[in-house]
């Protein structure tokens, strides 16, 4: 029998989820975690390196995104979750990491350029953000994950991450790191409600994990479609209409969503009507979600026990890790 | 009864101590094991942001570092002599810590500046050096050290450690980190035998607290006195005289000293003279320390153990102060 393939994924506790959290990764946890060794980790600790004045906010989410792992169905049976912070293991290595990478090179990366840009951080710039993707690369090795499911724009990501695994490997004369590959999302990326680029908590274009129905309701009901369709004989313009791209990723009757599209464009469907038909939709994928949030939300200490566990487990996998680190680098007294 | 003080102190593992050492202070520390809890940190992290292509050299350094503190009277039961490798909490602390630091802070910091130069990294600068003072900051204050024995050259690290206390307490409202104060040296830098400058391993001027007594005559012979103090009988200078340097700090008879200057200056006092009494008295401080070297090295067994045995203190210590960081900063869960 084969061995199970190693998945490192998680996401930083800065909001609730969003159904572009679902088709950027979430489903695709839900799959791994049936072939996988799945490591799912609520990265507290990145949460802080832009969040550093905020812990409550942090805290709370911890809690909120634990939920929503769970509700949509990342199973603890088949998945550890686990909080960054309970796993001191990954510092450690994060410090070792940090003296195989140049400052220049950490400048370089797309990702913390594009982010720094957006943070407007100007001369007041964290070391702890400049060194993320090294603290990263040791979430991802100190598990010794080979498939990290991630957006196309954390691909520079995995790079740092593999150019350290190679520096380490060759000056330590080891070959305790694995590389990593990028587990691309096959589904396209999800729009904001407004249409003008990708669904976002800051854009406040999200319809959220959480959501109630009517909350759902109200955000397709203002969903962007096509500014020129006003009567409804008028023919429709499917490029850009927000309610299209989503019925074509969670309606699951494509042929209906054919013909749909096809009498839009010859006029004569409205929006509403549309629109009634992507929440009923909506409301389908998200009730058994919001049955799954009710049980566990029931009695949160049962989340708590198990982010615990899975601490527990990731720190026994780090500390195994931490003990082939060490000798490599004739740390070992 | 007053609390006793806390004190950390320490050195890089990459090479043997030298008289500089001892003066600078190892002289210090065995003073102040006497009134405060004094740890003593032999950095082999910090050591490997230098030198992490060399762990080897780091690895055997940290044992002969040991044998040198436990040689020249860093008393084991008076002192916690431990291993920084073997301490994963400061890791874990530098990293929160490097959120309160800006990278344009780090590259101020005149001390790290000098070291670049001097170690000319150009382009290559490792991001592990570049923030190995907040890898210190987190040194001196997981044990809540006040006193933190250093050269001048090293206030900075210090104002560094002060500055992250502060913002650490005002952000995370609380008072758990403690400032530190720097100890300075009562005694004057000693220069190393060829009267260049500070005594250092990398400048070959050394004379090592592990040398022979052929080792230490050879070296005391060689030490450069007055080029123009041709013929006994000629006029000597004192001035950047290394022999009267030394008289001055290890010759406990001052009274002679005084004599011997006052004659070396009006003439027919030679060079050779001189420094044999210099070899006699360092014959005799060094003696002792020689003595309790080849104690501690019949059995290296005991030296590890010592190690071991200080790890588990500190880790003790530095759990409780990161208990009471996570609680600070939201992450107790």
């Amino acid at each position: 029998m084969a061995e199970k393939k190693i998945v490192l994924t998680g996401d930083r506790p800065t909001g609730p989820l969003h159904l572009g959290h679902f088709v950027g990764s979430l489903k695709q946890r839900i799959a791994l975690q049936e072939s996988c060794t799945q490591y799912v980790e609520i990265a507290d600790v990145q949460a802080l390196t832009d969040n550093f004045e905020h812990p409550q906010k942090v805290h709370q989410n911890v809690l909120e995104i634990a939920l929503d792992y769970l509700a949509v169905g990342i199973d603890p049976k088949k998945s550890t979750i686990f909080i960054q912070s309970t796993v001191p293991q990954i510092a450690e290595l994060a410090i070792f990491y940090l003296n195989l990478v140049t400052v220049n090179r950490l400048k370089r990366n797309p990702t913390v350029k594009t982010e720094i840009t957006l943070r407007s951080f100007g001369e007041r710039l964290p070391a702890g953000f400049l060194i993320y993707p090294v603290h990263q690369a040791a979430d991802i090795t100190i598990v010794k994950a080979s498939l990290v499911p991630v957006g196309e724009d954390q691909y520079p990501m995995i790079e740092q991450t593999n150019e350290i695994v190679r520096s380490f490997n060759r000056i330590y004369q080891t070959s305790v790191l694995v590389e990593a590959e990028a587990v691309k999302s096959t589904t396209p990326r999800l729009p904001g409600i407004d249409g003008k680029g990708k669904m976002s908590k800051s854009l406040g274009n999200a319809i959220f994990l959480s959501d109630s129905s009517d909350e759902v309701a109200r955000k397709v009901m203002a969903m962007y479609t096509d500014p020129d369709h006003i009567h409804v004989q008028d023919p429709g313009k499917i490029e850009g209409n927000v309610v299209f791209s989503y019925l074509d990723i969670f309606d699951p009757d494509k042929d209906e969503v054919a013909n749909l599209k096809e009498h839009y464009q010859r006029g004569g469907l409205g929006d509403v009507v549309l629109k009634k038909r992507l929440i009923e939709i909506l409301e389908s994928f998200l009730t058994p979600i919001r049955t799954r949030r009710a049980e566990f939300a029931r009695d949160p200490s049962i989340i708590v026990d198990l982010l615990h566990k899975g601490g527990d487990i990731v720190r026994e996998v780090a500390s195994h890790t931490m003990a082939q680190v060490r000798t490599a680098m004739h740390l070992d007294y």
